[in-house]
């Protein structure tokens, strides 16, 4: 990948971006935060999305540009990258795992947003509260643990061939993806997490082992890291950290 | 692609798996629809999504099994299979372009079905109908004709640089998603779709040529096609189409 990398997103929220920019920051890629280093970078953001310039249209960021392709959505963007940042395995049946997980954790960060905002992403949060509690019950004592209880049984099932990541013998993208979830979900819901990290051994291991990663572990403690915030993906409201419902090991 | 496709999803309803049977359909694929054709298919399908197989463990159905490889979510296993079923152009960066255009139409699934289960995909529609008549007033003044007018945006560039389908020059899955989609919208949503549909010509002529296409044709004639429902995705409640705001064109 000799091109620089143009990298695109909102700036003042981690949001869907950090999926893509853990990938560049692991890999110390050269890349550009366009919005966030040039002078008119939102509005060249702007024009690309809205059509304004050559390449494929991003139905919204993240996205990136490289040689004048422009590659959006999330899981795309990685999995056009990953081969060149060195975060994706070579066998085509693996590169169709990781994308299968990759996918997953894509919806899984849906179910999440929509968490705080159930009827309109458009509308504020205050506007939902209601239906964001119902969805955050649901949420907390079901989906958050099928997702996490799944990306379990993964990294068992690759453990037993001998890996520690979810695919393959070493650390791809979905890793620090998975990475991101935790430490998002242990931001929005502290309460529920607590409750069942402790099930969960092998995905706190992952995150564990992608956090001390040298190049992750200097951009987390740098100002390129912006902080978790009430206007991202993850945010914390504690009305809706109800504590999931308590499930005993048999 | 010599070996056998084999396709696992719900019996009963179209939903997500029909993305990837519009797929084998058109190409005249060699395939079995394991659930619905074999005496233990269901059986068998759940085996391999509760980890009881080798191979990837599929968070959910829709998914293929090929030679032993397992591989799910819905844009993937399109992306895996399309390139052997004639539905994927080669270079690179339109399969990047495809790529991202089929992702973005599962996002609009997604969407299509939250409108009905904006609380809990685990709850009965009553049981959210509240929540769900504001969630489809949005999604049908709002979040509908953007993902609508984007496509017709897509179609637009490409013509303008000699192509009628969404990519490139040929037809390829992500114009058999969009058919199923507009398809799907006038069954869930008639009224709100006829209010858009006059600003969409290319997106009706992707649909019209997509509902064509021969094998395309007997396909959705014949007993294989499951009609519309309300167990599927695309849900027709009347009470949900509400009027799309009125828009004048300027």
């Amino acid at each position: 990948m000799a091109e620089r990398i143009e990298y695109f997103y909102w700036p003042g929220i981690q949001g869907r971006g950090e999926f893509v920019r853990l990938g560049l920051e692991d890999a110390g890629a050269d890349f550009v935060d366009v919005v966030r280093s040039r002078k008119r970078g939102l509005d060249e953001m702007i024009l690309i999305a809205a059509g304004e310039a050559e390449g494929a249209l991003p139905f919204a960021p993240p996205f990136v540009r490289v040689g004048g392709v422009v590659v959006s959505q999330t899981a795309n963007v990685l999995q056009f990258l990953g081969p060149g940042l060195g975060l994706a395995p070579r066998a085509m049946p693996l590169r169709a795992e990781l994308n299968q997980i990759q996918l997953t954790l894509c919806d899984f960060v849906d179910e999440i947003h929509d968490t705080h905002h159930p009827i309109a992403g458009g509308l504020y949060y205050d506007d939902q509260k209601g239906p964001a509690k119902r969805r955050s019950r649901d949420f907390v004592a079901e989906r958050m643990p099928k997702y996490l209880t799944w990306l379990e049984h993964v990294l068992q099932r690759n453990r037993s061939s001998g890996g520690k990541w979810l695919v393959g013998r070493d650390c791809s993208y979905a890793d620090l993806s998975l990475f991101q979830i935790v430490a998002g979900l242990r931001y929005a819901f502290p309460h529920a997490m607590a409750e069942v990290e402790a099930d969960l051994p092998l995905v706190v291991a992952v995150h564990d082992r992608v956090r001390e990663r040298p190049r992750i572990a200097a951009y987390l403690r740098s100002k390129r890291r912006i902080p978790f915030n009430e206007m991202g993906v993850f945010r914390h409201y504690p009305e809706l950290d109800a504590k999931a419902r308590r499930r005993r090991r048999v």
